[in-house]
Parts: C-alpha cells; structure tokens; sequence
C-alpha cells in the first residue's frame, strides 16, 4: 500500500471541503450540471483521444499508483552477484532451473541458457524495456491529458454560466449568487487537475523511471554474467547505480 | 468505425449544448458574426501557414480519425515466421508471390527477393517510415496549431466586443446583453480547440505512433528474415515488442 | 504565388476589420499612440535583440513568404537516376557540363567531377545544409519573437491605459471609453502576433523542413551517384522519400 | 555557508512583508485557513507524487542549498597531473594509498590501482555519474512540482472565498474584505512559488551543473593517467574545461 | 558599439515614457515601493539562484551587450587557407610565430606545432568550446530567470495592493487611486522583463550562437590544416559554412 499517495489524496481534498465547510453551507459548493459538464466534458474529450479499452484501463492504472511495487536493486546486485559467481565455477547451463525473484533477471538468464548470443538477448531486453516504456508512457499521457482538459472544460462552463447570468440581470440580488455558479466550474477543473490528475500523472512518471531503472540494472547484470565477469567487476559495475543511502545500508550489512 | 472518437466528440457537445439549454434559451448562445471572426479567423491564420492543399487535406485527415485502422502485431509477429522458416528451408527467393497482408513488410520481402542487400533494404524502409512520421506530423500540426489560434481568434473577438459595449455605456441595461455577446467568442474559442481540435490532434497522434510501431515490427521481421534467423530466435525478438497482455493471449492460442 | 498566405492574411484582418464595423463606427478602433507603443515596442525589442540588418533582413523574408517555391522531388528523382545511369556508362568526368536544375544537387555531381572524395563531399554539401537551416531558422526566431513580444506590448499599453483611467474617475461617463481605449492595444498586441507574426513564423518553419528535405534528397542522389548504385537501388532509395501521392502520380506516368 | 541564499532569502521576504507593513496593519495579510489551504494542499500534492521519503528528504535538501560547496577545478588538475607523473615514473600501483580529496577521482585512481581495464573503469565511473544525476534530477524535480502546485493551490482558495462571497452579498461593506481575503490565497501561492520553491530549483539545478562538470573533470583526469599522457598533454586537455578567469589566476600562481 | 541594441533599448523606454506622458502627469507612475519590490524581489529571488559573484557578472554581461564583437568567417577562412598552404610547402613546424588573429585558430595551430596527435587537438579545442558554450549559457539563465521572475514580483505587488485597497473601501473616491497604484508592480514588472531582461537574454543567445559558429569553423580549420588538405578541398569545405551573401561578396573580392 502507498500510503502517502493515499494520504495525500484524502488530506488535499480534506483541505480543500474543511475550507469551503469554514466559510459556510458546504452545500453551495455542490452543482451537478457543473460537475457534469467538467468531469463528463473532460472523460468525453479524452474518449475522441484514446480507444475506449485505453480510458477504461488508465482508471485501473490510477488504482494501481496506490500500491506501492517495491524494487530493491541491492537485493538484485546480490543475485547477480551469486548467479555469475555459479556460472563461472559450473557453466552457464548450470543456472537452468535457478529461483530468480526478478521476472526480467530471470528472462535475461533463461535466453542465456537457452544458448542464444549475447548481443540477441540484449537486443531482446531492449525491445521489452522499450516497450514497457512506452506503454507506461501512454498510461500517464492520459492523466497529463484529463490534467490540461479539465481547466479548460471549467473555463467553458463558467463562460456559459457568465453569458446566462449577463443576459439576465433584472435582478440585481441574483447576480452574486449566479456568478458563484458560474465559477464553480472553475475550481471543479482546477481541483480535477491538480489534486487528482496531475500528481498521478507525475507519480506514474516517477514509478516508471524507477522501474526503468531496475531493469537497467538487470540488463547490465546479465550482460556481465554471460560475459564471466568476476565478482569485483561485477559489484563494482552495479555498485555505481546504488544511492549513497543504499550503498552504506549495504556497508552495513556485510 | 472508431466509436470511442464518435462518442467522445457528440457527447462533449452534447454536455455543452444541454449546459447551455439549461440555463434559458439556447439561442442567446448562437451569434454568427462570432462565430464567423473566430472560426473563419482560425481558418485564415491556418492558410497563411499551410499551403490550400494542406488545409483541404487536414478535412480528410480529420475524418480519418473516425475510422479504426486495426494493427495486429501478433498476427504480424505469426506471418514473419513463417516466412523466415519458408525461407530458410527453400531460399529467399521462394517468398516471391507469397500472400503478405501488411504492406510495409511485404514491401521489404519483395526487394529481399530481388536481391538487394540488406543494409540497403533497411535504408529503404527507413527512408519510407521517416517519411510517413514526417507527413503524419504535418497533418498533426495543422491542428495543434488551430487549437492554439482558435482561443486567440476566441479572445480578440471578445476584446473587439468589450471595446464597442466600452464606447457606448449610455444605455445600462445594453451593458450586460452585450458584455455577454462579447464573451461568446472566447466560449466558440475554447470550444473550438479544447473539443474539436486538441483533442483530434493527439489522437492523430496516437495513431502515428501505432503505426510507427507496426512498421517498426516488420522492419525487424524483414531484417530477421534476411539474416536467416532462426524461428526461436525471431520470435523471442518479436515478442519482445508485444505487450503482456497480447502475449498472454497469444500464449492462450498456442 | 502562394495564394494561400495572401488569402489567409487579407481574410483574417477582412474579418477582424468586419466584425469591428459591424458593431458601430470603426473609427473607434483606431488609435495612433496604442498602435505605436505596440508596433514601435515590439520593433524596439527587436531591434534589442537582432542588429539592424537582420530586422531589415526579416522583411525581406516576411515578404518572401507570399512567394511560392516549387520544390519537386518527383522531377530531382528523375534527374538522379539519369545522372548515374550515365555516370555508370561514361564515367563520372562525363557528368561535367550536364544541366541540373537542382543548384545542391549540382553543386555535389561538380565536386564529383572535380575529383573530390565521397566523404569530403558529404561532408561539405552537409556543412551548407546545416548553414541554410541555421540562417533560416535564424530568420523565423525573429518573427516567433515578434509574435511573443506584440502581446506583452499591447499588455504594457493597457496597464498604462488602466493607471491612467484610475487615477481620473471623476467623471464616470469617461470611465468607458477611457477604459475601452485601454483594451486596444492588448488587441493591437494579439492582431499583431495571432494574425501577422506567429502564422508567417510558422509557414517559414514548414518552408525551411521542404527545402532541407529536397537537400537531403539531393544528398543522398549525389552520395548514390558517386557510389555507382544501380538504377534499380537507387529508384527505391529516393522513392521512399515521396509520398503515396507522389508516388502514384509517377507510376501513372511510367 | 551560501550567503547570497540566505539574503536573498530574507531579502525576498523583507521586501514583501515591507511593502505589506507600508499599506496598513501587516496582521490583514495573515490568514491561518488561507496558509493551511495552499501550503497544505502543496505538500498534499507533492505526497500523492512521491514517497513520503523523498518529501522528507527534499527538505535537507532544501537546507543543503544554504550550505556552498566548493569544487575547484584548478585544484583538481593540479592533483591529476602530479598523479600522473608519478604513474609515469614509478607506476599505477605506486598511486595505492596516495592522498587524493576530491572523491570521485580517488575512486577512479583505486579501480585503477586494482588493476581494472580502463573501459570497465570508465564505465563504473559514467554509472555513477549518472545515479547522481538521476537523483539530484529527482530532488529538484520535488521543488519544481511544489512550484508549479503552489499557485494552482492558491487560485483554488481564492475561487473558493470569491464562491462565498459571492453568495452572501447582503452586506456591502463585507464585500470588500472579503474579496482581500479570498485574494491572500492566490497572494500565499505567489511568494511561496517565486520566493521559496522556484529559485530553489534552480540553484539545485546549478548545483547539479557544477558537480557533474567536477566529476566530469575527474573522469577525463582518470582517463588520461591510465592512459599514461604525458604532462604537457594533460595539462592541455584539463586547462580546456577553465574559464578564462581561472586560467588567468593559474597562470598568476605559476 | 552595437548600435541597434542602443536605439531599441532606449527607443522602447521612450515609447513607453511617452505614451505615459501623454494621458497626464508622469509622476503618476512613479512609486518608489512598487519598484523596490519589483526590481528588489527579482534581483532577491536571482540571489537565491546564484552566487554573488554570477549576479554581479551578469551585470559585466549586460553591458557586453551593446558592444559588437565582429565574427568575419571570410577572414578566418583565408587565414587557414594561407596557413594550410605555407604548412604543406614548409611542414606543420613553420606556422610557428605565425601572426593569427583569431585566438582560437591560433591556439589550435600552436597545439600542432607543440606537436600534439590531431585526436587529443580535437578534443581539446572541443572542451574549450564546450566550456564557452556553458558559461555563456549560465550568463543567459540569468537574465532569463530574471525576465520570468519580474512579472511574478509585479503580480505579488499587485496582489498585496490589491488587499490593502479591499480592506479599506470606506472612501470611493480612494479606490480608483489605489488600485492604479496597485497595477503600477504589474507594469514594472512587464516593462522590466520585456524590455530589459528577455531581449537582452535573446541577444546573448545570438551572439553565443555566433560564436560558437565561429569557432566550429576554425576547428574544421586546424583539421584540415594538420591533415594537409589540399586549398581547394580546405575552400570548399569551409566556404560550406558562409551565407550566400558572404559568398557573393567573397567571389566579388576574387
């Protein structure tokens, strides 16, 4: 569980009620035809630009920016480590059947075995690297989309709500109380943007490049164990992508 | 038929348009000498940027994104191995007639039969998909460009109506009627781009990179195919581009 | 000519000036002092930014831009293949004297003549490629510039405008048109760069990306040429440079 | 200590509490639920986007940009060219255990001492170059966000407040305290992102700058001591990453 | 002297100061405490950014800008071509005591005469260009972090008078006063980053830009130079780098 996007999330929005709760009935902030047209406004705007499975999968893929995936490069380096120590003293084939907990490590090691070259299976771990980048690329386009629509779907709904109140003004005690309206729509698609879209599209943005980052690493990791570095290349290379953090935290523990 | 595109672009207006009715008569929100500066005004600036054949051609290619074009890289995935294994036991040269659905790969099979060599052949099918980025990022920028004009168009329209309620005050109850007017074409504006141009524009793109990939996939088939690679290797190199749900899928078939 | 920029760049003032008359004496729109803090600043800035004769230079280049340059890769196509088939025949010295329309294209088969060396002719023909871009773009960061600048202008006059309004409101029947003589030079400022600057920008860029891609053709032609390709090899290496337009229009041709 | 930090800093906030302090009671400008609201709903946001970890950490790093670091370059060389000399003599291995300050080349020197090729060396050394790009990226990164929500935050509140006031017009004289006050949120959101965050941002993104060019410096060092360049040749490569100002007072020293 | 940054500098404050003049008393714009926070919070906000010694260059920078350095490649390319010549006539050792008037043609020649491998002149040459190429950057960020933190000073002035103005409406007619006053840090600040800060930034990129042009050509110079070209291979592959004009004039001198 991320408890800090979901901490964030409810805490932001919790702000934002209790401000409009302090000033008076919350109720005056409530309006569904405004709601409607900025939330429904954006979702549409958002269907002409993605496929329909797409807009249905990037709710799924919001759910998942509440799990936290954990990625633990030094736990990797040592596998690494140990994999390249046996292939070293046994062959390459004796690593056929080895527990490997990184599904990519363990991909990058089976090709190995199965006898293919080394620049082939680089090539391989390339393609699903970038493929997985761009995937993910595309999750989190959809949310920096419904992120720039949503203002703009508030603007459009003030604007209606400004053109209705101007062309009545017989009464003079409506016109606050209408224009409140008006602006409602506003602050919907700015809420919209910034408490719900754009931190999940930076979220996103960041879980990939630390994906990207582990799998880096297990590409390089399997680079060196199918050309038999030795151990000390071997931790030395890896070693240079681990934080100072990380790097002491391992100090620690040999 | 790209329903997703269909709903998403009668839905948004529908959002709008009942928004509009809601609040009193629609027609206060129809004005066509508005309408005229900021549609006709976004068409012109586009005719100073793009020659009239562009402009006429961006109408096609804005009805295009109605329309699904299907791209299955696992079917294509399946083709190119059969074609490498044809190829590997009866020669190259028995491909020549064989029934290749997708055009670019069986573009680059037709010069492998006709023995060019294959850095040439994948200069040639570079040289193609550049080509093909390059128009689909022209006809792209023509509407990112409205998108950006239509607001603008939008807002000069409303600072000329301002300036003329401005000039002519004597009459208070004209000042809020035509205030309104003069805010209609910054709502036609917002409409225009945040609606029908933006988002048209990103699916475009969208689209440009699906077939970017597509072509992207055959160009390593094609390259495969020539090296004589062998059926394990070229589908691990394929799959590698697949995403896992389509691999699961295609794991499902098999 | 290129219709097109004239058509969009007399239609969109045609409209703008339309919608001003309809709504009363156009006279109101007019004001010396705003147009020359928009105009004159906007120039000043640039002048701060450019020397003197590159401003000079961008009207030449502004009026360049309403003038149509035919670049036809179908017919350099042509020209190649011709070309090399006779360099092939006679040798390359036979090519001396040979009418090329193209001025790059035959500028590369001179320096072939002239006995230089593949790769110090590429080398040269891609130091004038990457020269012209740099002048040109050099000339559409002036007008972008321009573009930018108009708006903050015509924002500098309004505030002006506005100081002076407020610091003079005993008169409220002056309020008005003090106010609406404000706003005018915010519209000066967005005429200017929507209607005159951003969209000639934009059209010098598409310009600059035609003509650097009929180099490169030419590029590739020369290095073709001096290679002895055959005529087989290098029709499909130019070819998939055209579009499919091009491309069906040459094989009616044929 | 950064000095110009810290008064710039102070000097920001004393310019603007001034100018508060000039108009009136500088108490008009505090309001607790206006601070909670765009503060809050900033570090809400900068939650949903990152690992409560990294909004801890970002504030020692916050703190770490008072603190100057020194990199000097001309030291640097110094030391690189004595190594290098006494490599030439006497040997790598005669480098074990020598004295060298700045870290990163002391590395270097050490995976030399152990005996590793120059290419995995370099390697090792890119990669952690690139880690601490990657996390001063990330730190920075943090800032810009915190930056960009601030304001967004801010115009929240103040559409909230101006919602209010807007529905409860009875009393005229509270119309105008009231707008002040929905206005401190967008005013809160100005300082917090021109003052605190943005230009924080950006002395991190300098200091990024500044350390890879160290580290850069070092690798290039490394390089040319394994290499065995002779001190004339050295000195010139190095000299070329000076500025004219340290080449002036190096050659002062000497 | 470089006169048109002169002229527009001045000639946009007088355009400025005369539209000012022109609606009544000048004075009316003037404030001593709006332009303190203007200018003073954006100098503090550049403080936080960089060192004290940066802000105080920038200012050394800017008035760099208004005089012209002359670039004449026409020059340096008879230069090299002359010093090509008399090195394959007498050897590279001949140059030595040469009068070279460009300093970075010069150093480079040195360097061949000190008898250094092209490669390592290369790369040298290159780290010196990249050394000039980040700190003229580093000159630029500053006036550009300047021009984008003026308007956001102007908008915090404003706001803070906004707020003084609302909480004390008792007398009307001190509204409209205040409220001039208030816009008065939203005009300094557009005047300050429109005028002084963004041109002059523009500027400083051009002129990088020059330079680095001009020093590319003496690096493909020294090159030809140690690798004995040939003249008319040297005049062609520099004469790549000239303008037509420059070329037209060159061939009129001939």
């Amino acid at each position: 569980m991320d408890l800090a996007t979901l901490i964030g999330l409810l805490g932001g929005l919790g702000l934002i009620v209790g401000s409009m709760a302090l000033g008076g009935p919350i109720m005056a902030f409530f309006n569904v035809p405004g709601l409607l047209i900025v939330l429904g406004g954006t979702i549409m705007a958002t269907l002409i630009n993605e496929s329909m499975g797409q807009v249905i999968g990037a709710i799924k893929v919001y759910l998942q920016a509440f799990f936290e995936k954990k990625a633990d490069p030094t736990e990797l380096i040592e596998k690494v480590v140990d994999l390249a120590a046996k292939a070293r003293k046994e062959g390459l084939v004796s690593l056929e059947g080895e527990d490997i907990p990184d599904p990519f490590l363990a991909r990058g090691v089976q090709l190995g075995v199965d006898g293919l070259a080394p620049e082939i299976i680089n090539e391989i771990l390339a393609g699903e690297l970038d493929t997985m980048k761009k995937r993910h690329t595309r999750g989190q386009t959809v949310f920096r989309f419904m992120g720039s629509t949503a203002p703009a779907m508030g603007m459009i709904g003030t604007l209606i709500g400004l053109v209705q109140m101007l062309q009545n003004m017989s009464d003079p005690a409506a016109i606050g109380p209408s224009m409140a309206v008006a602006l409602l729509t506003t602050l919907y698609g700015a809420i919209l943007a910034f408490v719900l879209f754009q931190p999940i599209a930076s979220k996103l943005e960041q879980r990939t490049k630390q994906e990207v980052a582990q799998k880096s690493l297990a590409m390089i990791g399997v680079e060196s164990i199918l050309k038999g570095d030795n151990s000390m290349v071997i931790q030395s290379k890896l070693d240079a992508y681990l934080s100072p953090e990380q790097r002491a935290a391992k100090a620690e523990d040999a």
